[in-house]
């Protein structure tokens, strides 16, 4: 029996071994650790593996480039680089939505305390950071650092927004480009600089990211506004009750009639709260004012947009693997 | 009149200019970002100047190097990348404790809310690495990131302890090591370095920060612990009441008397939280027990340390800035 036979490679995401990410998510995060109280609450954080749709998007870019046969090994490193930052930032987005459970498991927080949530998730994009510069991967610190940054703007910027009916949809996109798509686009342009692809590439890999990232946060805010039923277990809802008014909301409110039906209840909303019966009805007046579907155009948008994306990058390369992943992502 | 008098040069610390610390604390972390309100949250969290301890150790052993007259500029770059890693982990910290105010300001927390706060401190380290990786002062990512896990794991391992009576003083100063003494120890051997000390010097710099950092952090606990009516405005024995036992506590609990009267307190206080006379008799027993001034005694041996370690430096060069700060730590 060949050798290949016995231990036969994982090549389980188009040709990329995605057990290899895990290898160094592990490494880069939890192996130096083990045994010690923050080894602990890494382990936990890392062992809730999720899609690696970030990585597989760096990955994906990676192979287009001319120099991806050298590359393979820094790419599987920048790509868990790249899921370490998300997976940081989603320890401390759990803090701040005081979440219970993450991935079927508890959160961080509800597990270990605020203190240890707080600390994990800044230890960790310590030590992508360092790693990264121990690698002399200068560029990929830059990038992620910036990325990061972006993120936390567009929290900001969401918190700055909370209780606004004024809310532009403007104001929404940028606070959700910077929380959502930033990492999306810098993962795509990681994987496309990395292998050398040319700059209109890189370029290109940047806005389908973002594009997707966009289609990616305006998804989600549309399965928490009427998920009901769908996802089991997930609060609905929670944006409006927290004052972010998302997708659905800003396009109802854009209605007259929508707008003065929904005004008296974000007002009650952020001074005493609403009844489930309230919330029935806040969701039955956006629909009636059209914003879930006005929304749904807005995914559709970023579909199409991103598709075309692919299509000129097809001049260039295979782009098979991200194919599928923007066809999972257009899915209602 | 000559122009020297006209505009004095601000030589405010041993012939460093302070003010060039603020100008590039600023230039790194809120410049870029004013007028959003990730730049409004910055400029606050900015604005309490504190007394600049990390940044002075670092330009005071930076001056010992043969190179200081080239690399001023860089000194106070890192001087300022340096306060700016404790600036974001102090608006960190406060989450932690719930703090109201930090400097006599409202905390980020209390002003801004969570959200901001979490984010907030994210953004800045973040901008501190990808400034440091556009600079190309990969060695300072690399040492400040280590850092930063330091600090992280050494709070994660007072959380780790808290409520526990079994607590050692090892234990108590593997965490201080770290959440504390690691930047310190870091600012003075980053200073050193980039001024090209012999290794022998490096070394030496990031002992005595050490253990400057050690005697720092234990004052601060004997301040929380019998600093009533000395600080004003400042709540006393939050640690204990935190279930988090600090030298005083752990002095007195190796003395058999002081376990049988101190044991019942921090059951109680875990079940069900202490009074304020309660905490007045914790204290009393803290202090016959001899904790109070076993503690000061560990002070002491960390103020005679790091003492020896500048006499041994005064071989090398002018320990006359760092002899003053050294003194003001000292003092009860």
């Amino acid at each position: 029996m060949p050798l290949t036979e016995r231990k036969p490679m994982r090549m389980d995401a188009d040709g990329w071994d995605l057990g290899k990410v895990r290898y160094y998510i592990w490494k880069i995060a939890a192996g130096p650790d083990s045994g010690t109280p923050t080894g602990a609450v890494l382990k936990d954080a890392l062992s809730s593996s999720g899609k690696l749709l970030r990585p597989r998007l760096l990955l994906y870019f990676g192979g287009m480039g001319p120099e991806v046969q050298t590359r393979r090994e820094r790419l599987y490193l920048l790509a868990a680089m790249t899921e370490l930052t998300h997976l940081a930032s989603l320890i401390h987005d759990d803090i701040v939505d005081e979440a219970p459970s993450r991935r079927g498991q508890p959160s961080i927080q509800s597990k270990y305390g605020k203190d240890a949530a707080v600390y994990a998730g800044d230890f960790l994009i310590s030590r992508v950071f360092r790693w990264g510069a121990q690698e002399g991967l200068l560029n990929a610190v830059e990038r992620l650092a910036q990325t990061v940054e972006d993120m936390c703007a567009g929290e900001i910027g969401q918190a700055a927004c909370r209780y606004r009916s004024d809310v532009t949809e403007e104001a929404y996109y940028a606070n959700i480009r910077g929380k959502t798509a930033a990492l999306f686009r810098t993962a795509c342009g990681l994987g496309a600089a990395e292998t050398g692809c040319p700059d209109w590439v890189v370029k290109k890999a940047e806005e389908f990211g973002e594009a997707l990232g966009l289609l990616f946060q305006l998804r989600d805010d549309l399965l928490d506004f009427n998920g009901s039923g769908q996802t089991a277990g997930k609060e609905t809802h929670k944006d409006f009750r927290d004052g972010i008014y998302t997708m659905p909301v800003l396009k109802a409110l854009r209605d007259p009639w929508g707008w003065n039906a929904l005004l008296p209840l974000m007002r009650s909303s952020r001074e005493w709260g609403l009844t489930e019966d309230e919330l029935a009805i806040m969701e039955q007046a956006v629909v009636r004012a059209g914003g879930v579907e006005a929304a749904w155009e807005e995914v559709r948008h970023y579909h199409r947009l991103s598709g075309e994306f692919l299509n000129e990058l097809e001049d260039f390369g295979s782009v098979d693997g991200l194919r599928k992943v923007w066809c999972q992502l257009g899915l209602r």
